[in-house]
């Protein structure tokens, strides 16, 4: 069967999730269905990763099959006239070998968490982003993170509901930086586990409060030990950027 | 009467705009509202510039006079709670000399337009931008928009509901610049004619999209006839970002 990759931007805010629910909405049941209103048979999608209830997407992959060639260009517009009016849209539709996949084939993916590091509630970003009131030191957070770059046993940052079979994953970047009041956090590995960036981004939090020590997130990470987790950072914050694929740059 | 400075940034989605309207919802209305329920008397609000629905704000200056001294820091603190859930925050507050006025004492505004230009439909940005999805020449916009600045009659990119005394300005800035797939256009002047960014914009976005020459924009302005206005832009791309006042850098 001919398989469409697609690059997919969606508001995480209205949806379980990426991956299908049982019990409510998900951004896979509506890209299904919109496929298979359009070519009239059940649709799967595979994703690069999954993501969690209001956590956002700027460049998600995932793949479908379809039972006869079709326009690629004409599919995704397709696919977008469907997807009205849930905040799911296809940036990118390309044909691609039957032998590539989504998540198998992926090398690579990155994230950004947004503080928004201030008094004042939230609006123009209000489900956009963490807004967290008192002052956060973004250096000391930047330079405690590189105690989380590298291979480590990441149990302390690992949901309880993990399914991987190891919590030992190589971290290639994790940065932290200012821009005016906003304090972006961007990582990039492999692979995650799950909740993994949003538990070492609100350890990061607790750093740039002063609440933590450089040494006291080593202590954390070495435990290997989810009670040692100082705080996981809520979902708004975090968006899915990008993910890698050999002969990409 | 002691009177306070408020900063305010507000989505301007669910508002018939800045000022209180007869037929609908208002920043002016809320902010009146949230500021009687704390003070205990009828206030009214005075703000650097009016919007039109849908349009945002960054750093809207306005003030209120209350008839008693209040502590600037929890006055910002009570009106950010009574404002819950209306998307308005107050960014800062502080007491300020009773010859201040929002609006009089005004020397200069700023506003940035936001267009997205891309094919797929607005997800995150969805009601925070314009959304052009033909290729837009920001460099062709930029080098026609200087035609805008300086001292001009501008009649044509001015609402016919505009009651401004003079339609002459002096425009400050117009600068066009491309941010991977938005186009932003800042702007600064001491003040604007109703619809006159939006105008502008509409008429740079024909000139980027190659359907207009800078000699058009020329000839459109030296018109001086609303009626050879090419495109009013849609307010959701529009965000009051700043107001400058005497003493303040």
């Amino acid at each position: 069967m001919p398989r469409y990759a697609l690059t997919l931007e969606f508001d995480g805010t209205p949806f379980m999730g990426l991956q299908r629910q049982a019990h409510g909405p998900s951004v896979q049941q509506a890209v299904e269905e919109a496929a298979q209103s359009i070519v009239g048979h059940p649709v799967t999608l595979f994703a690069a990763g999954r993501t969690d209830t209001g956590v956002h997407a700027l460049g998600m992959r995932a793949h479908i099959d379809i039972d006869r060639p079709f326009d690629p260009f004409r599919l995704g517009e397709a696919l977008n006239a469907r997807l009205k009016p849930d905040p799911i849209a296809v940036l990118d539709c390309v044909a691609v070998a039957d032998d590539w996949h989504a998540r198998f084939s992926c090398l690579g993916r990155a994230y950004e968490y947004r503080i928004a590091n201030r008094r004042a509630p939230l609006t123009l970003q209000a489900g956009r982003a963490w807004r967290v009131p008192r002052p956060l030191d973004a250096q000391a957070m930047h330079e405690a993170a590189q105690e989380l770059v590298g291979r480590h046993d990441f149990t302390t940052f690992r949901s309880v509901h993990c399914q991987a079979a190891s919590p030992l994953k190589t971290l290639d970047r994790l940065d932290v930086r200012r821009e005016g009041d906003m304090v972006i956090i961007e990582t990039a590995a492999r692979s995650f586990l799950h909740h993994q960036v949003r538990s070492m981004v609100g350890c990061l939090g607790l750093v740039g409060l002063g609440h933590w020590t450089r040494a006291d997130l080593v202590a954390a990470r070495d435990a290997r030990d989810r009670r040692k987790l100082g705080h996981n950072a809520p979902p708004e914050g975090l968006y899915f950027v990008k993910a890698v694929y050999p002969d990409e740059p």
